[in-house]
């Protein structure tokens, strides 16, 4: 008997592997080290790309605002837009919209009457589905559904042997692949890291031929100029040419940020505009460092993250009624000592928690960050920041995790090693995200009758039944005894973690895609970049 | 405006630190690199033990188990206790005491009516006060309170310099003393490293002494032998002699551990026994990991947890009615490939979260694993399980968390560098509990209205006003921008949180101790020693 909750070695060891059914797992400690059965195991599921089915959760939300707080948020939200207003730049159409629709218009600034937005927000839909070249791959975002995106937009990439540098586009396809080899992300994500040696006029077109051709899961569209936001939507009318065109369906999932506080340039709202009108889905983001771009206060970023994400939502409705949005919310609390954004503190997460509350009232899909954190290296801190902002989005019933993996440096840094680490983390949020099973089989009354007292489960009948889905299993942390972990180098997380993502790459092979399909989006490439001269601003 | 949520270089830099109304916090990034104020503060700070107030969650429970579920899990239990019953090894008192009070005794064997085991848990009451002899440092253990301890139990220590090696009592006093200079630990906790250097009969007394002489916040009782725990006793009665003795007040709350499968081992009920009989308060902790000890499904293992923590804490009320006990759940699952316990997993969480409504439905206090990892290194690894174990403990009711702070490698190990890296997260525990404020302040219209459309909100009134609390603070990741951080040498956060315990340690000063108190406790343990020889097994 241990004093305490300590195991000690003879613990650890005397555990004896359950007798497998199969020759699956669990192999037991010596023949997992074997070289012959490894190898066999290897090659099998060599190549196999393996999908996680899609989550629904069967977990309640965790709703940290009551009644009383959620209607005062509510209320003043709305008192900001009627009183304060916000501004749409530079963007005569939009201001034209918004006074045809009752809205008080002077100059950039749109005042917009108590309840105005909220009653145009109820034409976007509560949920909608993602279409995916492949249809398998198709995505439900909104409900109780949970879908997961790589991490979004760093100009830089790190890994164990080259260290931080400027992203190119040789690293994008390689996150794309990974995405696609990923057996927990659904979703492909967008600009996963910014190819800086492509001119920035052209890389969306570059950006946009990887996801179509590299991965069948979906993604997101070019945001940065609404001329590449229509030629996202041409690409996808010849990626899916083969399937009668896009046809009014969604087939893109674009990020449009809002310039926070209350600030709506028209270099984004463009995009809005094109996707819209496309019937192409939008996450309507504010994007806020706590403290500089919202008040200090939980309740007072609450109330200017509901006001901007409404009015976002509601001007998608103006220019198409029933276009799909999720309301964002990308909210950091920042640093009072050094002005850095800090990731995976408790003003974040509560934030998360009650913007997830605010968007489901108003009934439309919510997205928030997944693996966000401010380290510069995939270490502890990075973990410990990144696992708060996990556990946060999965309790918080968000709908599309964008960030989910890859994240580190506060956005900077697209990094290989935590791509790993943090996708391997996905499939907790998997398993946490179904719930407790209370079957007949669950409840394992005869599992408990049959050891008894002082007797161990590994070899019970129902152990034997159940094992093999029985628990989460990592496919990167490191669960061997110390002498083994010893005498193999006594590797850190981020070492196991660049293994892993080296035999991935190693492993990809590209889904198969229709020659013409291919053809036509090669062209279109090749045509849109000879049109204009590059530009690097 | 940055195409997606990462921050360029020139976002960072270009957030200005609020204009600071006093000397103190924000420092601006120039200032706080500088000498003089720093040196200044840190003067000022030294030797200051910072306590934070209690907490008192504010934050609703995270229930995963539904009503139905809930009954089926408290119905199997009540058969399992009817039906297969539980072994009380070695000793004739406890079959006794059963058999008067209805059971059902066979041999060593208690097959406890439905009902019975239930109906004697509701003498334990829902929440008690642990005294510490500053009564400042006293906690209340139930209710809506939670109380964090640190590690206990490892056989070894590890820090950045010194590598694993086995704990000696050096080690003990040094996270005790840590533990004093804590601002988020309230509870001085048991067992923080075996001091495998001291005899095992006599290290009781050591540690005893070190948690009475080297902090005023309250510990726990050596649960090893009963003789032992009649020593914890005998101690706190001369440790209170100044303030009229223990009087049946609580001054020990101390770990029992179940020997799981359903099996109640004379060591740990001879010292639970001694404890309830003194009105020590104990905590009940079937020691399960999961597919070993319990069946491989989270109900199974659930109505297994509930059944062995009833018993023993209606045995402890059968020792003496009214005696305070905590129901503990300590659950990990298995690595069906190694046989290697792992922590931080999906069904972990959801044991944690399901013990906890269970407790609650007892009417009794809740403990569970704080900081809990796998990890042989404080690295990525320990900082994804550790934060997926303190956030699911967080959200599920937990009053008491053993572990919060410095648990390693399964508890083999107790780190320095985590110990320092979990204690700073303990700070984000004590932030999310106070949940969100709706006070006409943090709803904080006046500075929406301020700032409006475009601006920035660091220097508004709002901001001035109550920026030094916003936030919560880390005093140990790393917040530097890249440049500045490489030039520092590149610090990861293992070497960050090695500054911080060493120079914790360095500030350290033992609070006051009445010179009589000193004496006899002093007295005691050498009497105690001098009575027997040394025993090192």
């Amino acid at each position: 008997m241990a004093d305490g909750d300590g195991f000690s070695h003879s613990d650890q060891t005397q555990i004896p592997a359950a007798a497998p059914a199969s020759g699956e797992a669990p192999a037991g400690r010596r023949r997992a080290r074997g070289g012959g059965g490894a190898a066999r195991r290897a090659e099998r599921t060599a190549r196999v790309v393996e999908a996680a089915p899609a989550i629904t959760r069967r977990i309640p939300n965790f709703e940290v605002l009551d009644e009383e707080a959620l209607a005062i948020i509510e209320t003043n939200a709305e008192t900001v837009l009627q009183e304060t207003g916000v501004a749409f730049m530079d963007n005569p159409v939009a201001l034209a919209r918004w006074k045809e629709a009752g809205a008080d218009v002077q100059g950039d600034r749109v005042r917009i009457p108590r309840g105005l937005a909220r009653s145009l927000c109820a034409t976007a839909p509560a949920s909608f589905t993602q279409i995916a070249r492949n249809p398998e791959r198709s995505v439900k975002i909104g409900g109780k559904d949970l879908v997961l995106a790589p991490v979004y937009g760093p100009p830089f990439v790190r890994d164990n042997e080259g260290g931080r540098r400027y992203a190119t586009i040789a690293d994008f396809r390689n996150f794309v692949k990974l995405g696609h080899m990923s057996r927990w992300l659904q979703h492909s994500g967008g600009t996963v890291c910014e190819p800086t040696d492509v001119a920035v006029n052209k890389r969306h077109l570059d950006m946009l031929h990887a996801h179509m051709t590299l991965t069948d899961k979906p993604f997101m569209g070019s945001v940065t100029e609404p001329s590449r936001a229509r030629d996202s939507v041409a690409m996808c009318e010849l990626l899916f040419a083969d399937q009668g065109g896009l046809a009014d369906r969604t087939a893109m999932t674009s990020l449009i940020n809002i310039n926070s506080p209350l600030n709506f340039d028209a270099t984004m709202m463009g995009a809005l505009e094109v996707y819209a009108a496309a019937n192409q889905a939008c996450i309507v983001s504010p994007f806020i460092v706590g403290g500089a771009m919202a008040p200090v206060s939980v309740a007072g970023t609450l109330t200017q993250v509901l006001a901007e994400a409404m009015t976002g939502i509601a001007y998608a409705q103006l220019v198409r009624p029933g276009s799909p949005q999720i309301f964002g919310a990308f909210v950091t609390s920042i640093d009072m000592n050094s002005g850095a954004p800090t990731f995976g503190t408790p003003e974040a997460s509560m934030i998360l928690w009650g913007a997830g509350q605010l968007a489901r009232r108003l009934g439309v899909p919510f997205r928030s960050g997944g693996g966000l954190c401010g380290s510069k290296l995939p270490d502890a801190q990075a973990g410990y920041e990144t696992a708060n902002t996990l556990n946060a989005a999965l309790t918080g019933g968000v709908n599309f995790m964008l960030h989910a993996a890859g994240w580190l440096e506060g956005g900077l840094v697209s990094s290989y090693e935590k791509w790993v680490m943090d996708e391997d983390q996905l499939g907790v949020l998997h398993s946490m995200a179904r719930g407790v099973d209370v079957s007949e089989e669950a409840q394992a009354m005869d599992a408990i009758r049959e050891v008894g007292p002082g007797g161990h489960y590994l070899g019970c009948q129902h152990t034997q039944r159940n094992f093999k889905d029985a628990f989460w299993r990592s496919r990167t942390l490191d669960y061997r005894p110390f002498e083994t972990w010893s005498e193999a180098g006594a590797p850190d997380t981020a070492r196991l973690a660049e293994a892993r993502w080296k035999k991935m790459l190693g492993d990809y092979e590209a889904p198969a895609l229709d020659p013409g399909v291919a053809e036509s989006l090669e062209s279109f490439v090749a045509a849109r970049k000879a049109a204009e001269p590059d530009s690097f601003t």
